[in-house]
């Protein structure tokens, strides 16, 4: 190990190694594979699994289990049979409501692609969140995000059907949602209350993005209002761990 | 399983459930398990192991599997030898810089416990993103963060000893480190730049929090500065993702 304080003040202190008691062993083959893998360019790929375990003298079970680590993460990701070294996360604005803008500003293109459009009465549950009446009509719009048609999320978007009535003929589902209200429909995006936790994606997430169901995904709770202070929709969007991060600006301490 | 639409818009639509394929076992299990604990209150003890494998009629091994999720997700936590439905996530406003105030709006009550306070010269990485001199002396602080006593994250500071000479004499390390900025440095925080994202905990860290290496963390980066505009810390705060979520409001679409 390097001296305590020569790496990044962004990584684990001691990179992560107690100062007493054992190390697990695939964890000290992560840590030296994590350093190699700063030597490398993204997309460079790594010595087969039989070569590290060789080059470190370990089982290649051990250097599997350091790997899937470091794929969890998002250092390192498959590429056909091999592994590569990967890209810096994206890293999207959260004062920007719009993923499309956020993506954009990365040199990325942002993408969409329509899982399902249905109408159905406001449950109990949608109700209380949203204010819309129980029962009244609600559209579902579920669609994947994309970034250079890499899938990175899942977004579910509930909104009232007599906000926008024409949803399923007018709205091109692979374009942004709130383009449409802007351009179509005459409603501005007003302001949102947000919340952001860890998840692990469930199972029918994990096939739509095509990940592991052992990666943490970021999920995005959001309720938002229109300029009029109406309420708009509520979305749920769930984002690869391995390829977000999340900005802020912070200001004036209370 | 429920009507698609009669869950709450912040579950995974379908309650996770593929529409094609098979599910897995153990997730079949753990969605009926939330359902159970949808019903229970916070504290109350669940059915052991043994029970839920004969209600359910698959494996003990395969419960097993279903928990250690919804310990990962924070729907239920260990208590002694039992486990018990835990209660929601703290909510800490992004907005705030303080993790005291934080804590403390959710009518908890707010510790910081020690770990370590070093003091060397400034490393090139961290004088890279803080724009301290190389050499000049920086303090790192590391200190636990607890909530009602339970350690819920671990955070490291890193100031130029220059900011805070007297820091080791002068400084009560439970207490908020702002605070003392304020009061006995006549420092005020200005702004910070912060971004979070989800990580896995390193081993010394998940010792030191006492959480499984397997929970995924929030992570978030602050670089800060003070009202002047001069910086003042680099600061990497892990949160443990079972107990926390954070919160933010949107404005004004760009």
């Amino acid at each position: 190990m390097d001296h305590p304080h020569s790496q990044a003040p962004g990584a684990p202190v001691r990179s992560g190694i107690p100062e007493h008691g054992r190390i697990p062993k695939y964890y000290a083959v992560k840590a030296r594979v994590a350093l190699l893998v700063d030597t490398m360019d993204e997309g460079e790929s790594l010595p087969t699994e039989r070569d590290l375990a060789a080059r470190y003298e370990v089982a290649r079970e051990t250097v599997r289990q350091a790997l899937r680590d470091l794929l969890l993460e998002g250092r390192l990701r498959r590429q056909g049979r091999g592994t590569v070294v990967a890209g810096p996360k994206l890293e999207q604005p959260l004062s920007l409501a719009s993923y499309t803008e956020g993506v954009r500003r990365q040199g990325r293109t942002p993408g969409r692609r329509l899982i399902s459009l249905e109408r159905f009465p406001c449950p109990p549950a949608l109700s209380e969140e949203t204010g819309i009446e129980r029962g009244e009509p609600v559209w579902h719009l579920e669609r994947l995000l994309l970034a250079d048609d890499e899938r990175v999320g899942l977004e579910s978007t509930y909104v009232a059907v007599a906000r926008v009535p024409g949803l399923e003929s007018e709205f091109e589902p692979d374009s942004s949602f709130y383009s449409y209200l802007r351009e179509r429909r005459g409603i501005t995006f007003g302001e949102a209350d947000e919340r952001i936790e860890t998840v692990l994606a469930a199972p029918r997430e994990a096939l739509l993005i095509g990940t592991s169901p052992a990666l943490p995904m970021l999920l995005i709770h959001r309720f938002s209002r229109d300029s009029e202070g109406l309420p708009l929709e509520r979305v749920r969007t769930l984002f690869r761990g391995d390829r977000f991060s999340f900005t802020t600006r912070l200001s004036s301490y209370a």
